[in-house]
């Protein structure tokens, strides 16, 4: 057993934290006041230059998978060619996760990384030259629309949006919400999952659809916020479709596949996600740590108060076991595959907004006031951690299909 | 022992409750959709209009406490002449929990009830004129300016704003922030603690001053959000006081009074403040349960999926248990008064927000992602109830106040 | 509202605790220590001789409820004809909750305590004569067996023990364990709960039937241990039962009315055993209390080391919002009944242990090592708080009635 | 990163694993009831002869450390000539974790395994040839006495039994308690810490002495239980020491080294507990999921009923989390040395008994009445988690070292 990362991965993670701390942090604070104001739907230009700086460097489209990736990353310029292993990319993933603006800069942030990878795997080459160039080169964002306001999206086999193929057409009917990335000015493209055939089993009927946003009959209702937080410029929107038609090539790897596509989608997502929430607990361990140590009450530094000394060594204790419990669903996935590291995959999903929340929430109460106003990143990533809780499954589905498999291993039928 | 409320309590609890039902439940959401527009710190006319229903039914002023309430409960028409002790305006309190409007609708809202105690208890003849007497009317607004954002001010020691007498005048110099409603159109008056003599005993250094907002030297620097909210149109400032002359008559109860008037103050509000939470906390379990029952997956309805009935019941006896222990709290601030009251009226400070925090997170999952957006109240519940746990004192500092009691009675030095 | 209790409430809960704190806490320790020796299923004389002088003092079968105690009050002393409102009997229940001794000192211990209500509400004139008056008077105990080794007993109607009626005979095979009291050396009857009528409605299947412990047939097997503890002299026994024939006239209130029985027989008796657990969780709060104070490491009293304050504070205000939730529930059973209390009754059965357990479980966290042996009646404690969440339906169960009545109050189907 | 273990400790962890469950399962339950009897202070026959057969196939001594265990591992056939790194011993660990019986079986149990590591590091030829032969031949036993009843023991320096040097030898006066092992009728030395220079630096005070057990002044006063248990045939005993004289060569190191050998004792010796706590935890886990699966209640199997599979996801994820972050802190043991490896060793000094105490206790619950006795290895297994939160150092001065280690990385003077 070794703990170790790779040289390489050791040293594009360094690189991403250097750039995080020497580059991103310092402008932070204003990007984010500049959220509040009329041009929140934009990306502000400081933001626009950070990509360009990262780009220069080669930190972008780190996230590209090995065996995926030769092409673009000489065409894109990644490091080093990158094509990083999920162990070794989970790292770099928990350096972007310590600012919001992080991800966006190094072009691997949700939900167009799963987006790329989906092109990546299943797309057609039309589907890939039209989309994932330009999404690769950060010319155009796209969105994911999956989970639907009229149901309960947790069991995905319950979404309703039609998507029936009429000819060498789809036409698509039906509403999303939670639709991810849709406000982006830059958004040119949907990922759209809907119901084509009713009859098939029950993990056949879905399939996956490339939807270009202008396309008539697609209508963002609305932006929705979570906890107050619209999380400009991205965003999550409530999208109607109405007769939308598009050609049946852009059905990716053909009808009834939406589920396949789903799975493989996840199970590196997941690490994303989960190493990113890492990142962000280690910073408000961080933050906590400073204020514990820099603020006064009742003569004492706030470290010395209460119980305060012990909520630090528990959040330093969670985010171990975490980090830990993440890299190993990684290697897992990197060695057994996704089916394999299904249990491993939803455990992840599970523990850690779960931790990051707490340990969040631990660092908001040791800042006062100051901890949930906007002055520190605490409430945003608070709420962050907190929709991770239900996005892509909630908790309890999670907990279902670990228990699932365990109980599997004792003889229970599935 | 007997839990029968007074007979008019439960009349006066249960006028409240069918107006909050009837009245203000339908046009709730519209008042809050509005609120995300450009008038967001203006006061809807819906809500003028409630408030004028309210007050035809004599639903107004209904905190005013016993022994203080005659001339200015005729004045203004609160029903049955009211003066309700702490334990029978507490469930009045809870129904008005209920929605984030009511309070306002029917004057009872913080930091005006507070304040307005103040002045009945502490405040001059000339000083209740001037503001006691708009406030019960419901012309001026008002707000509480206590938290700096430069120091630790859990410890209320550590307040550094100066107030100081400069012959028949008080100047004030220094920064207040999380200063409640002052964000109000109508807003017309704070009340500010300031350091007035260091050399005093530690809780004979503070004055409570009265300053009009328009006095040269305030200054709004901006609102403050919690976790993405500004609980428009009364929100919370940061504010800057530099060199405002108020006369030495606008200091309440005479100067180095400050911690005497703010402990009176607290008792009962914190009751209020607690079953208004129990309030929320209810309308949480109740949409938990409206959802529990009407949503599916998995082909069950969610209340009979994975541990979602253990985690109602868990709500149902917390909700429970917190109601009794702030019935209680009441019960000794009424019968023994607020030293006796001491330990308890710091254990509902802990408890009402934690417990109504967890009970929120789980109506929250239930409702997936329509629980963190803005479509259902339960978003800007849990923040409300989050940010009790730091307001009037963080959670740590009444534990400690609680086990300082404990230890007292097995013979401490406190 | 008022939370005073009845004079003769607070007289007898006063009297009862001197005599917890002044006879039976100075030998309690020495009667511990007796227990692990050969006499351990011996009533030690220091017992007998507190039983005496409790007896003389009329502190005695308190808490046979009024309405059914005239006739034994007055021939057992039961002092000022005792006869108490379950909420005027809680504190003292909470009382005899201080000393794992105590219950027994004043013959108000379980099972007998149950099993002398169930001969009174249900009992024949003759089983009264037989065995309610030496239980009454102290001169035999009972046991009570309903939960069996080889079904999953919180399914009450899971029971398989059969109870056929035989012409005037019933006729008792099969086997129960956690029969709890079938140790001591007094035991001279069981109520045994059996299946009679396999054919019959869920809740009319069984019945109750008085089986004499020298009953051919009746033996027991062994004494079971919880967490290593025997709870001698009384003891949890598991007992077989083989073709054992007892007369018709056993059977209380007559065949397949089990159910009704056992309902009616553990509401109150659940408010008595959630309140001997406040006084099991103060009794350690007051020793962690006592512990904090006097011991010193790394220079300081443990109070002031790390969060003990704070876990001080927070079993302070978990054990005074359980006694509150319990009161209210003896007041609701006490004003509308067993009917109307059924959720109050499972919230305090699920609250009651869970709270106990984990106070005791800070108390010996501080304590260290001592805090696990048998020098402090922790252990012992902790082991009665965590059988009692099995004892009786196991939380699950409980929690499972707590939310179908809150469902059904939003409409669902029971 | 790679999660793979080395060849040999996966051949060594499956064989003991394969020993557990062929060899020591099936006998346990009759051991441990045997153990109730008059015979519990003796080993019983069987354990002798599995020992015997362990032995046969080296499964011996398997803990004895790279570096130190050549000659000892040739002279009693310990398999591949062992010498494991803290990572490859780790598995087998949480193998004979499994058993309450194991560790004895393959001589690995506490203490006499950190005994047998300071010997080995510290101990002078003499000492070695003496005590430490036959302890690795299984000839005797050894106990650990560190703690003392008079004073917080938490607070090592607290220590306050003496062994002052008397020329040639040294004396010792005072008293331990929670001496484990001295029970065992095999056991033939103590290794003492006691004060020698009270003048000295505080870590520099005391000293480690072996002390045997039929020294004239030595006495065990009695036997301590842990919840009820003894732990039978090893024990913790109460010992006193009065004027003990022993020769200055049984001080080991010479005087004053007792810090420096009980830090070296016990990092290695704290992952061996812990993970033998997660074979426990696993064991646990096993045993829930096949009552879940075998019981059936209201209809259903336990495991389908309410938050059943929830607790077992969480159990599952609680488990894999504790696995890896103490397979981390082994590996950083291994590589970087116990000063690097502190927090990383306390952290899992406070993780590992919590998590197992954990997820017993919902093993223990869903078994019914059966978990909590002696009929399941549940409450035993639950009373060695609990002790192990105040063995070593309770959880809170664990937390605190975790604490100030993370707060120095913020320029907090330690």
């Amino acid at each position: 057993m070794d703990f170790r990362p790779s040289p390489r991965a050791a040293e594009l993670a360094e690189a991403v934290q250097a750039f995080v701390r020497d580059e991103i942090e310092p402008v932070e604070q204003r990007v984010r006041r500049a959220d509040a104001g009329d041009g929140r739907w934009q990306v502000p230009p400081q933001v626009r230059e950070l990509q360009r700086r990262a780009r220069a460097q080669g930190l972008w489209n780190l996230f590209l998978p090995a065996g995926h990736e030769g092409e673009y990353a000489r065409r894109y310029g990644t490091r080093g060619g990158a094509g990083l292993s999920t162990v070794e990319y989970a790292p770099v993933a928990e350096a972007t996760g310590w600012s919001f603006l992080a991800p966006y800069v190094f072009n691997c942030n949700a939900p167009d990384t799963g987006n790329a990878e989906v092109l990546l795997r299943y797309g057609s080459p039309q589907q890939r030259e039209r989309w994932l160039d330009p999404l690769l080169d950060g010319r155009i964002r796209s969105a994911f629309a999956m989970t639907e306001p009229g149901v309960a999206s947790s069991d995905a086999t319950n979404m309703q949006l039609t998507a029936v193929v009429d000819g060498d057409e789809v036409v698509l009917d039906g509403r999303k919400w939670w639709t991810t990335g849709v406000g982006h000015p830059d958004c040119s493209v949907l990922i759209v999952m809907g119901l084509t055939d009713p009859g098939a089993h029950r993990y056949a009927r879905h399939s996956m659809v490339l939807v270009p946003i202008d396309a008539p009959g697609v209508k963002v209702e609305r932006m929705l916020d979570t906890m107050g937080f619209f999380d400009e410029p991205f965003g999550h929107g409530e999208v109607s479709f109405t007769g939308v038609r598009v050609p049946l090539s852009n059905v990716i790897a053909g009808p009834g596949r939406a589920f396949e596509i789903a799975q493989g989608r996840l199970g590196p997502g997941r690490v994303h996600h989960a190493m990113r929430l890492v990142g962000l607990a280690e910073r408000a361990l961080h933050l906590a740590c400073e204020r514990a140590l820099s603020r006064t009450a009742f003569g004492k530094p706030l470290a010395n108060l209460g119980g305060n000394r012990e909520r630090i060594a528990d959040a330093r204790i969670a985010i171990n076991s975490l980090r830990l419990l993440i890299m190993h669903a990684a290697w897992k996935l990197d060695t057994e595959g996704p089916m394999a590291a299904m249990s491993e995959v939803s455990q992840i999903k599970v523990a850690a907004p779960n931790v990051a929340q707490r340990v969040i929430d631990f660092a908001m109460q040791i800042h006062g006031g100051a901890g949930l106003s906007s002055d520190f990143p605490l409430a945003a990533a608070w709420t962050a951690a907190r929709a991770i809780r239900l996005a892509d499954g909630p908790d309890e589905v999670h907990r279902g299909v670990v228990a699932r498999i365990e109980l599997a291993g004792h003889g229970a039928a599935r």
